[in-house]
This record gives C-alpha cells, structure tokens and sequence, in this order.
C-alpha cells in the first residue's frame, strides 16, 4: 500500500530490528504524510499505527496514509504501551542522531520487554533518493524562488539596505505562495559578503559592490535555496576573475556529479578549481548538501563525506570564495543525480549581472 | 565576571556533576552571547572553554564573553579531548531533553575517564527567571510586535486573502528591525479559526467574521508572541458572548500569577472561567508557556505544570475557544512574575476591535 512503509520495514531489518519508531517531523511527513509537528509513527512487521495530540485530530485523519491513527490527548507513548500496538516486537530501532536522550530512557522504562536499538542515520538513504514526484515539487519550489530573483533585480540599488531586501524577498515568497521561508535570508553586500552567515544589516548597497543574496522558499513542503551574487555597477577586474573562477568551479563539480560518485570527490573536483586560481584557502565550507522536505539533509558534499550519490538525489552546488573585509562570491544551484549525470533544476543562468 | 556560569556551576553540583557541556544555541547565547548555530561550552569549576567551527571564527572572538575561545575547525569535541580542556573533572553533566543520543554516545567514548550524566531540565530555572535587562528586551520586542499590529488594522478587509495579510505581518516586522519571526504567523478567518494551527491560506475575509492574528518578531534574541481576534464587521451576539468570556479568563489567569504558584493553578484559574461559561471543552490547549531567548520554553501553564513560577519568569497568557466549523477566539499577552503579582508587557488593549 504505502512503499514507504515497507522501506522503513526493510531498514528496520538491516538494523537487526523487527520495528521502528520514528518521531522527526520531516520524517513523519515523509513516511506518512503528516505535516504537523508532534506525532510518533510505530511500524512494525504487519502493521503501521500513528498517534498524535488533540490539536492534530482532524488533520492525522484527513493526511495520514497507511497507518492507523490515534489521538489519544498527550500521553501518546502511554497509548501505545496500553494497546499492545508494537505487538511482538522485541527489537525497536529509533533515529540515534535526532532522538534526545531523555526520549530515548523514556521508550525503554515504558517498554521493558522491547530492546530500543539506536540506529545512526536511520533513514538518510531512504529519504535521500527521491522519486520523480518529489523532484517535481523540488523543481516547482527552485521556480517560485527564482521569479523572486528576477523581480528583486529592479530593487538592487545603491543605497538599498540589506535588510529591506531581505523583507521584500520574504513578502513575495509568501505572496506567491510559499509555506515559509527554507531559511532566513542572506544580503550581504560589499565587504560582509565574505561572512558566509552575515546576517542581513541596516548597511546600504554601494556602487561597484558585490552583492551575495542567498534565499530560497518551501513549496508544499520541499525547500528551494539558491544563491546568486550581483553586481551593483561594475564591480572592477579582480571581483570578475573571482566570479569566474566560482563559476567555473561549481561548473566542474557539476560535471563530477553520477550516480555511485563520492561526495568527497564532487567537492575536490570544484576546489581543485579554486585551489589552480589561487582561491582555495578562501573556499572555507563543503560545496554542498542534500535538499528535500528538509533544507540540510543527507547527502552531503564535502571532504568528510565518505557516502555515495544515490541515483535520484538532490544536492545544493554552492562554491564560494570569500575576501576577508573586502567581498565575496558564491554560486548555488539545486540539481538532480541522474543515469547520466546531473540536471539542474535551479531555472537561472550563472553569468554575473551588473545592475 | 560571567555570573550565569555561576549558576552553570551551581547546577552542576545540584545534579552530582563537576562540569557541564551546553550545545544548545540558546543555551549558548544565554551563557556566553554567542549567537551562533554551531558550537559546544565546556564549563568546568575554575575554566570556561567555549569550541565552534571556522564559520564562526570572527564572530564568536567578538560575542563570547567570560569563556575562552578555541576554533578548532570542525572536530570540536576531540580538540576539548586533546587539550584536556575538562581537566580534572569526573562527573560531566548535559541536557537530557535535548541532546540526541549519538552525540551522548560519542561524548562517552571520547571521556572514557568521565562520567556523563544526562540531567533533564538542566537550565530551565536558570533561563526561566529573566533578569530585568531581559525584561526589557521582551517589552521592546512585544512593542515592535504590537506596532506592526496596529499598522495592520487598515488592511483586514473583507475580500483580503490570510496569506497576503500574513505576508504583510513578516515585511513589515523585518522592515522594523525584526531578526526573524518567532514562529510562522497565524492569520485564521472564520470557521479556520476553530484550528488553532492553522496556516494562512488563500480564504479571504467575510463581513461579519472573527479573524485570529498570532504573530511576533524576535529582536536583540527576544522572542515576541502576540494574538488578539479581531471583527470584520459586527459579529454577532454569540461571537460578543464568547469574546468576553475568553477575556475574562485572560484576566483571571493573569490575576492567578504570582512568584511561587503552579503553573497548574493558574491555568485552573482561566479554565474555570470558561467552564462557568459552558465553554470548558472549547479550550483544548494549556493556557501559556514560557518565552524569552525561544519562543516556546519553560515554565508551562497547563493542567500538566507542576512547577512553580520563579520571580522573573515571562510568560504568555492565551486563553480560547473553539467552536469546530464556526469560528475561533483567542487572546494572548506576554507577562512577567512581579513580587505583587503579575505586569503585562503587551502594550495593547483587549477590547474586541470591530473593523
């Protein structure tokens, strides 16, 4: 009925578990299709129960999809206990790096008979790979941020504030129909371009500067994010030479990208661009990460990231190279792992733009 | 120098510990003023030793007040392991509630000599009594929040859809200086506003109709949380009728507030209102939460609260009713535990606002 379900069964077995417990909402979302945030999903060999509050009645009965709800007021655990509802089951498996600790003492005092096995990245794999569907909606969510882009540009200005463009990109997300912000945006202009989490100031926009706008809004639940770098007037020969040289390095780490490929190795591919421009040690972050229902998520891009890119994952390319006090540059685009490569879904070319 | 590391310190010894680790970033920002999202504060009895990531480098050099600073890149806990930075400590405490399982684990296997204990509601009472400087933050942002209300009178019209009202309430807090909303805006018209989570749809507004607006910014770290119903219209007589009840209980819930009782009896105290007025089983929520550096912390006012209100604690005061398919009414102050009671810092009126 619900293959999902049946995923996490599979999981469940690789982990020496014959049932699982899963608690994070983006998780809950995936698995059964709740969007609330409180709910703990049991699934077991032949069956699927789902409690949640009193707040989410109407709204577990209206999305859940293949398991049984209950809404049982707060104690949802106790519930689950009093109705036998992990039947059998003598190995239960959890999220190790999302489940807090006081949670954890709590399912074993409530289940003596059951062994509450955490399992790290529990479902990374599962979630990672998606299905055409939700690559649609990646791709829907990449539109709605990118038209913000377009019809930001008239807005980019000198002595434009920071902050007064990052309250305009949020009112049209919103008014296009975002659920929310994936995260809170970045303007940072001139030097605070080159803090990779400047947050967004009352400082106004100069002729000739950079600008690094970095945004993206949820779209029936999937995260967009993109990041573009402008320029406010011609920004001069040194700021075009870097630009290209991240240009060129989120091309290459583009070109890396298949199926079975290491994360590690797609990072090497775009730094080894900047590292020949002389720009390594101004590239200080991964090149990317995995983007879903959540906006970070597995699998990451990077010189610590050992696990391979299964067919059908999305991951950010986002190359930076940052001037200490005086600008910085970043590209970031959302693709796709295919047979044959990568597809792009961010709908923007990458050439710089002077306003 | 840093009294909050004291009573860091004082804690630690309550729970049979000798040293503590906080990794949770408001926790972080309460303790030493960084505001970052990444990093790890090992307090010891004579040393504070605070580890982030080369994100953060300059800007934790800058914030971090009474700690040493260590940016290691990112391996943070082996560069504590490496420099002994617990010295001699035995017994090492850290959040129970909040700390996920594979980082207790992987803390155990790194301090093969210490004891790591989880303690639950680590900081709860030390966060919770807020310092007037505090106080003072939380009345500015309930300011900046109750501005943006009154601003927003004029557009809610009959015909305006709740999610270009809700994008309105973000731009304009942003415009105002805001860092970020507290949580996700609520606007619910009509019968939506029986849902008491509702999310902004396209639904526009009908003559005659309540409309719930939840909504705050968070300014300076401070998090702000405001709701009041407002008519498109004359009501009607029922919707008055119900109107007042839900403000009399506000007024008996805050008149219920003072240092040392329940959270429990002060929910009792609004409850019984709405009781009497045959609205008891309209109310399914608790009647408010703690709030200052997060949205939502403690202490709790529901029929689950036990713990008592320390002098200081600011909380929220948010009566409803619901009636399923009808409409929704609900009112909500942020207020501190004063000596003589309790001092609203909502600087707006409750009367219903007929538009």
């Amino acid at each position: 009925m619900n293959p999902r379900l049946d995923a996490i069964r599979q999981r469940a077995r690789e982990a020496g578990a014959d049932a699982v417990v899963i608690l994070h909402p983006p998780h809950l979302r995936w698995a059964v299709g709740f969007t609330g945030s409180n709910g703990a999903l049991f699934v077991t060999a032949d069956a699927a129960h789902f409690v949640t509050d009193g707040r989410y009645d109407t709204q577990a009965r209206a999305e859940v999809e293949g398991a049984e709800v209950h809404v049982p007021g707060y104690a949802l655990f106790e519930h689950v206990v009093e109705h036998r509802l992990v039947g059998e089951a003598q190995r239960l498996a959890l999220d190790a790096d999302r489940t807090p600790i006081g949670t954890f003492e709590r399912l074993k005092a409530l289940f003596p008979a059951v062994e509450v096995v955490p399992v790290a990245a529990l479902l990374d794999q599962q979630t990672g790979a998606k299905t055409e569907e939700e690559i649609e909606r990646l791709r829907a969510a990449q539109a709605l941020t990118a038209a913000v882009f377009n019809d930001l540009l008239p807005l980019l200005q000198p002595g434009v504030r920071e902050q007064d463009v990052a309250a305009e990109i949020v009112y049209q997300h919103l008014r296009k129909g975002a659920e929310r912000m994936s995260f809170e945006p970045i303007v940072a202009s001139g030097p605070r371009g080159a803090l990779p989490h400047a947050h967004p100031s009352s400082r106004t926009f100069r002729p000739g500067e950079l600008v690094v706008l970095d945004f993206g809004g949820v779209l029936d639940g999937y995260a967009a994010d993109l990041t573009r770098t402008v320029a406010i007037g011609e920004p001069g020969e040194e700021a075009r030479r870097v630009y290209e040289a991240v240009r060129t390095a989120q091309a290459a780490g583009k070109a890396a990208i298949a199926p079975g490929v290491s994360g590690r190795d797609v990072d090497t591919a775009a730094r080894a661009v900047l590292e020949g421009a002389g720009l390594g040690s101004y590239f200080g972050h991964g090149l990317g990460h995995g983007i879903g229902l959540e906006t970070h998520e597995w699998p990451r891009l990077s010189q610590r990231a050992d696990d391979l890119l299964p067919l059908g994952a999305a991951v950010t390319v986002e190359p930076g190279a940052y001037l200490s006090e005086r600008f910085g540059v970043r590209i970031e685009d959302v693709v796709v792992v295919r047979e044959a490569g990568c597809e792009t879904l961010t709908p923007l070319p990458t050439d710089l733009i002077v306003l």
